[in-house]
């Protein structure tokens, strides 16, 4: 069994036994993809894990019976047909007087529908983030992969600085961050690149464009891959040419944002607070008005996790915990300035995971 | 109005009147991105949408505030905070007494929840696939768009000939292929990119590994791009060196096989005799049990999408359908083939978009 550092549970089998006593549950239904591959190893896109106190069963199709005999060791492998459900019914690995606890962020109706039609009187309980914690608390083995990452990103932002030039268009840079991720063994990038230029930044989410670089603009990058499943997360907004006083006044106010948030991460601390930190520095600045997000996320097996450092958030840190912190300015038609590093939450502060300088980069 | 080419329905205002009034319903509730995208322009990353007889409402978050702006103009814009559910209850877009059609195939358990601890005495009718047949019914429009990214595909599986050597490894291979499409002007990849070698090809979902490619071997590449919001899908196995008698004779009959499916479509006909023809072919050849997975798949602004080219799909095809045609042979532990071509379904036939050859290619 699988050994669960920095978590309450001293081994996975503790954890699967304290959650089907809670919910009086005779089985985990696990039907989220990420989460599929934490406890069993999988990495296809089809299939679902029955998780018992004494034994995990991983159904899957056709199309992954190689793939999951090499990748699968703690489960039992069956390979079902087109309907997986029945055949997990069929072959006994889910029986009627079952109570499965169920993950309703990662089940649709349509999938419910289709487990109680196709298995009668079989009791589904929903229980939201069951998971969540779990994953979230990373061991050393995970925090290393974070690290082999990020690496890879800083890696890859250094090599581009040749390319962000005037004339340079959006698209070809993302398309390069990509190709260079991908060439040093990322599997894919963790979420659609970001690349903006001049007024372009302005838009939070801007997707690349064939809108050209010109002189005395900014740049907002944002990016991340996967690599061996674990993601990476950074921004940073650099300046080609010569910023005037605006600019540098928000970015000089973004820095600082990003810094107190930084600054407040350690375990034990609400995620609200950190991002109160990112918002008041910014509200003192006189660009609170400007920060229309949260200031960040939970990040590891998939680029979005829990829990969400916003306002409302009353999540505890806890040592292990892997988080992005991203204050930002955006004044519209204007520019926009995004300062992103991912942390990993210890006992008396964080670290950055990324080795790259949060000061203003002038080209 | 969007006007709907090749539908049962003149206009999108029909469609939606024939869809509340069968369900008895007051609006719709739309939560499926790409559908989203495909009702009013939105390429946002969260948000829905609610559609009434006489109107339709975008409702999403502070990120998207300019870029929806930029790109609605058939919906209201409505910015809400966190929780947008509650925003529109609060500002009246949706209200106790309503009846909303809905989609379960992608509203989750907890989303479906907080609908309803939201909005006291809502209705929410749960209808499957009701989406499905409107957006697999391309226009003139949307087939242009079709064939456009397959254009860019079929370009850049010309300019990567030149690195599939020995040496290469499939990574590498990947990498150059998602970098080409988005040097071409592909937002995103359609999916992970397979690239495999030799014995790797056997696994029909290969994930490329550092592999390298050695003399007298096949090469099986399968990939897609997204070029304005429409994906492409295609397969070709190649072989590098000497091809022994046992590849030419299995490749001879996926080449058979393939064919006999795209000459069995065109308007009229069910999908599971499509997928028939080309499991006939194949089985009296004597490589049927080689087969594991269906046909195909319909393909537009997602690579996968309804309907299903399956044994058991009754579905029948109609004008402006674009579907994949894909048999394949996966021998364990020696070689798989794979061929796929993406089709647009036509009254008495059908057109491969691609126009690479699906003659072997021997480098």
């Amino acid at each position: 069994m699988k050994e669960i550092l920095h978590s309450e549970y001293p081994t996975l089998q503790d954890w699967i036994q304290e959650m089907l006593t809670s919910a009086k549950a005779s089985a985990m239904l696990i039907t989220h993809l990420p989460h599929i591959r934490w406890m069993c190893g999988f990495t296809g896109s089809n299939g679902f894990l029955i998780v018992r106190e004494d034994s995990m069963h991983l159904v899957t199709d056709h199309r992954y019976k190689i793939q999951a005999t090499l990748e699968v060791s703690e489960a039992t492998i069956h390979i079902g047909a087109y309907n997986l459900i029945n055949y997990a019914k069929t072959h006994g690995l889910v029986i009627a007087t079952d109570t499965l606890l169920i993950q309703p962020e990662y089940m649709t109706l349509a999938s419910y529908q289709q487990w109680h039609d196709e298995v009668s009187d079989l009791s589904l309980v929903p229980q939201e983030k069951f998971f969540h914690r779990l994953v979230a608390t990373k061991s050393h083995h995970a925090i290393a992969g974070m690290r082999r990452v990020q690496w890879i990103s800083d890696l890859v932002f250094d090599e581009i600085h040749p390319y962000i030039k005037p004339g340079a268009t959006e698209k070809e840079l993302a398309a390069r961050i990509d190709y260079y991720h991908r060439k040093h063994g990322a599997s894919q990038m963790a979420f659609e690149t970001i690349v903006a230029f001049g007024e372009n930044t302005a838009l939070p989410h801007a997707r690349p464009t064939q809108r050209e670089l010109k002189q005395d603009e900014c740049v907002l990058l944002d990016f991340g891959g996967i690599v061996d499943g674990y993601a990476s997360d950074m921004t940073r907004t650099l300046f080609v040419g010569s910023p005037n006083e605006e600019f540098l006044t928000a970015y000089a106010s973004v820095r600082k944002a990003q810094n107190e948030a930084v600054k407040k991460v350690r375990e034990g601390v609400h995620c609200s607070d950190v991002d109160q930190a990112a918002r008041s520095s910014l509200t003192q600045d006189g660009f609170g008005e400007f920060f229309s997000h949260s200031t960040g996320h939970g990040i590891g097996m998939e680029v979005h996790e829990w829990p969400s450092l916003s306002t409302g958030s009353d999540t505890i840190l806890k040592k292990g915990f892997t988080v992005t912190i991203e204050p930002g300015i955006y004044i519209p038609h204007q520019f926009g300035i995004r300062i992103e590093d991912t942390v990993a939450v210890q006992s008396h502060g964080c670290q950055r995971l990324s080795q790259i300088q949060q000061d203003l980069i002038i080209l």
